[in-house]
C-alpha cells in the first residue's frame, strides 16, 4: 500500500496524468494476460497499440459498441486506407468487444456491476501497460428514466445502490469493504454543456440508482418473482424521485468506485426508454430505440471534438 | 402473495409440474416483452415454439452455447432437414443467444449474477407462458478450482456468497432481501452419477463460492486494485478450502435461489480452468480451452440422454 500509495503521489506531482493501479503487485514490465479480451502483453505490444488512447467510451452491447466505433471514426473524419475497415481487437473471444479509432478506445462491458467491474480491471490495466495518459472514460448506456420524457438523456451527478447510498460495497476475503463512489463533477458539467438547443432531445443532470437487478432490483411488477404490490412499487419510485434520482441503470455505481480509485476522470451518460413511475416494459421500435441509443453517443463525440479541437 | 402461494399448492397438488411465477400481476394471456431476448408474446407463439422444452441449459458465453447446441444436436440424434440450420432465435438482441434442440434449451447468460438474474427472468416468464412442466435447469460453466487439477469438473453441492453464506442477498424497494440459494440434491448426485470412469477428467461435488467480481471478489493479486497481501489472499482461500468449498465462479448462487424459487430443479457443473491455490491467471491454449468447456456438457449431455432414454 505505502508504494503505491508513494507511485500515487508521485504520478501527480509530476504532472503525468497516467494511468495508477492500486496494486504493487502488477509491475509495468510484467507479463500479464488480460483474459476476457484475449490480450497478452507477450504476444501484444500494448504500448505501440494502445499508448496514444485519451477517450475509453464503454457500453452494455457489443453491437450497439461497434456501430459506436464506426459513428466516431465519421464524426472525427478518421480515414482508414482502402481495403480497411474497424474490426473488433478482442475478437478470439466473445466476453467484450474492443475497438480502436486513433485516441479512442470503444469497449463493451454486458450487463451488470460484475461484467463491468471486470472490463475496467483490464482496461486500466491494459491502458497502464500502454503507458497511455490523461485517458477520460466515459460510460454512454441505455436506462429507465423517473420522471421524463423516454428519449430524454441523464447525466449522471451521482450514482447510488439499491439503498440509496453514495458508494459500493464489495465481498473482499470474507468482508465487506466500501469504496466511494464517486464521479469527476467538471467532466460531468462539461458533458452536459455539449447539449445543443438543436437537440431533439433533452440532456439534464441527476442522480443515478444502480441496482444489480433489472426486475426486483429496479421495483418492476413484470418479473418471474415479484413480493410486492404496485403501491409499494409507486411508493419507493417516488422516494428515489424525491431524493433527485432521475434514472436508473445497472453500471454507474462501479464505473464510478473503479474509476475513482484509478485517478481516471469519468462521467456517464445515458438515454431512458420508459419513464418508470408509468410502466415497466419497454417496448420501443428497433428504429427508435437506435436513434435513442445514439444520443449519448453524440453529446460525447461533441465532448471529445471540442478536447481535439475538431470541427 | 396468497394467490400465488395458492397457485404453487394447487400445481404441487396436480402434479403439474408446471414453472411457477412467484407473481400474481404476471397472466399466461398477458401481453409480455422479454425485451432481453427481443422476444414478446404478441408477436411470437410461446406454446407452439417453447410449450415441449425439458431441458434449459445456460452458460456465460453465447458462442460457447451456440457450440453447445451444436453438440447437444448431435447426442440427441436430432436431424434438421436439408439445408437447415441451427439459428440463435434471440438474433435480434446481442444481449443473449438463444438455440433450441427439440426438449432442449440452450440460452447464454454473460457474466455475473445481474446478467444471469435478467435471463432467468426471462427464460422463467418464456417457460411459463409456453405451458412447459417438468423443465431441468443446468448450468455449465468455468471457474477457478481450490486444491483441484485445473480440467476438473465441479458439480455445486451449496453455492455461497463471498462471506461463505448460502444465500443470496438482493436490494429490494431500498431494503435489503435475502433468499435461500438451494439446489436440488438428486439432480446434483444424478450429474455426477453421469460421470464415466472413461472420462479424462475427474467430476467432483464441491461448495462454489459466487463472487461479484474476479478480481478482488476472488482474492486475486493481479487486478488493477488490490489492497491486500499474497499471505492475506492464501489464509482466505485456504479457509474456503476448509470450508468445504471447490471452486470459485459468479452466477451459481443467483442460478439455485431463482431457481427454487420458481420451483425448477437446477444442477451446476463447472469445469476449472486453473488452481486458485496455486495461481492467478488463466493461461490455457485455445485448443485445450475448448475441449476443457466440452467436458460440463458432455455430463449434461449424458443425463438428458438418460432421461429420454437416448442410447
Amino acid at each position: 500500500m505505502s508504494t503505491e500509495a508513494n507511485n500515487n503521489e508521485k504520478s501527480k506531482k509530476e504532472g503525468h496524468g497516467a494511468v495508477i493501479l492500486h496494486n504493487p503487485n502488477v509491475k509495468e514490465a510484467d507479463a500479464d494476460v488480460l483474459y476476457h479480451f484475449a490480450l497478452n502483453t507477450e504476444s501484444h505490444n500494448f504500448k505501440d497499440m494502445f499508448g496514444d488512447v485519451k477517450f475509453v467510451c464503454v457500453g452494455g452491447s457489443p453491437r450497439r459498441m461497434g456501430h459506436f466505433a464506426n459513428f466516431i471514426m465519421k464524426e472525427l473524419h478518421y480515414q482508414l486506407p482502402a481495403g480497411q475497415a474497424l474490426t473488433n481487437i478482442a475478437k478470439a473471444t466473445d466476453r467484450y468487444a474492443l475497438y480502436k479509432i486513433g485516441p479512442v478506445l470503444a469497449a463493451s462491458h454486458g450487463m451488470g456491476i460484475p461484467s463491468v467491474s471486470i472490463m475496467l480491471h483490464e482496461i486500466i490495466k491494459l491502458l497502464f501497460h500502454a503507458g497511455a495518459k490523461d485517458v477520460l472514460f466515459f460510460r454512454i448506456g441505455t436506462c429507465g428514466g423517473l420522471g421524463l420524457e423516454a428519449g430524454t438523456v441523464v447525466v449522471t451527478e451521482q450514482p447510488v445502490d439499491g439503498l440509496l447510498r453514495p458508494q459500493m460495497d464489495m465481498q473482499i476475503l470474507g468482508k465487506v469493504v466500501t469504496r466511494e463512489a464517486k464521479l469527476d463533477p467538471d467532466l460531468c458539467e462539461e458533458l452536459v454543456s455539449c447539449a445543443s438547443i438543436h437537440d431533439t432531445f433533452n440532456t439534464i443532470k441527476g442522480k443515478t440508482m444502480c441496482t444489480m437487478d433489472f426486475y426486483e432490483g429496479q421495483a418492476r411488477l413484470d418479473g418471474a418473482i415479484c413480493e410486492y404490490t404496485e403501491e409499494e412499487k409507486a411508493e419507493f419510485l417516488q422516494k428515489c424521485y424525491n431524493n433527485g434520482i432521475r434514472n436508473i441503470e445497472m453500471e454507474s455505481l462501479c464505473f464510478a468506485a473503479m474509476c475513482h480509485q484509478a485517478n481516471i476522470k469519468g462521467a456517464v451518460a445515458c438515454v431512458t426508454l420508459l419513464d418508470r413511475l408509468k410502466e415497466d416494459q419497454i417496448d420501443v421500435s428497433e428504429k427508435t430505440l437506435k436513434s435513442w441509443d445514439e444520443r449519448p453517443a453524440h453529446l460525447v463525440a461533441r465532448l471529445i471534438k471540442n478536447r481535439l479541437n475538431i470541427a
